[in-house]
C-alpha cells in the first residue's frame, strides 16, 4: 500500500501523533492553515468520503467525538473551530485517504475556501 | 424551541428540501458560496459538534453517506466536493444547531477560510 496516511498509520513514517486507538489516528498537518490545525484519519484505508460504507458509520461518529476531544485538548472549546473533509479535486483533496481537517485558534472566514 | 433549524425540520418554515426522513434532513442554503451549497442536519437539536455523544455516532455516520447521496444527485460524484461543520465564533458557526455543509461545482481554495 503506497499511502502516506497509511504509512504514518502504521508507524512507518514520523508525524506529530496526538492520538492513536485501534480505528483512528490523529496527527498535526504539516502544512497548517491556523494556530491548530490536526489531520484525523481512520486507520482503514478508504480513499474518499464517496467510498463510506454503512459499516463504517459508528468509527465515523466517533471521528467528529475525537475531533471534540482533540479541540478541548488544544484549547479550542469556548471560541470553537471548524472541520473540514475534501472530497477529490474540487474539494481540494491531495491524499486519496479520507482525513477529516481540524482547524483552529484563530477566527475562519466565510466562504470556506 | 426557538431554533429555525428545528422548525425547518417540523416543516414549520419552509426550505427547499432535498431529503427528510426520521433522523435526517437536507435543505439548500439561503446564502449558497458555491453553485452547490446544502445543509444537512440532524433532526434532534444537537446545538454543536461539542455537544455529540456515542449515542449520536451512528446518525453521524449515515449524515456523512447522506452527503455522498446527494452530492451523486447533484452531480458532484466525479469533480468532488467539500464538507464542513462550524463550531461556535471562531469556526463561524451562525445557527446553533449542528449543520454539516456541502459545497460543490466549483473548485473550493485553501485555506478553507
Amino acid at each position: 500500500m503506497d499511502c502516506i496516511f497509511c504509512k504514518i498509520a502504521a508507524g512507518e513514517i514520523s508525524a506529530d501523533i496526538l492520538h492513536r486507538d485501534a480505528d483512528l489516528v490523529a496527527f498535526r498537518d504539516l502544512r497548517p492553515q491556523a494556530p491548530v490545525h490536526l489531520l484525523i484519519i481512520p486507520t482503514k484505508h478508504i480513499e474518499t468520503v464517496l467510498d463510506l460504507q454503512p459499516g463504517d458509520d459508528a468509527v465515523m461518529g466517533r471521528m467528529l467525538r475525537l475531533a471534540d476531544d482533540l479541540a478541548r485538548s488544544q484549547g479550542l472549546e469556548e471560541k470553537g473551530f471548524r472541520l473540514v473533509i475534501n472530497c477529490k479535486a474540487h474539494g481540494g483533496q491531495e491524499v486519496y485517504h479520507l482525513h477529516l481537517h481540524l482547524l483552529g485558534g484563530r477566527p475562519m472566514h466565510w466562504p470556506p475556501g
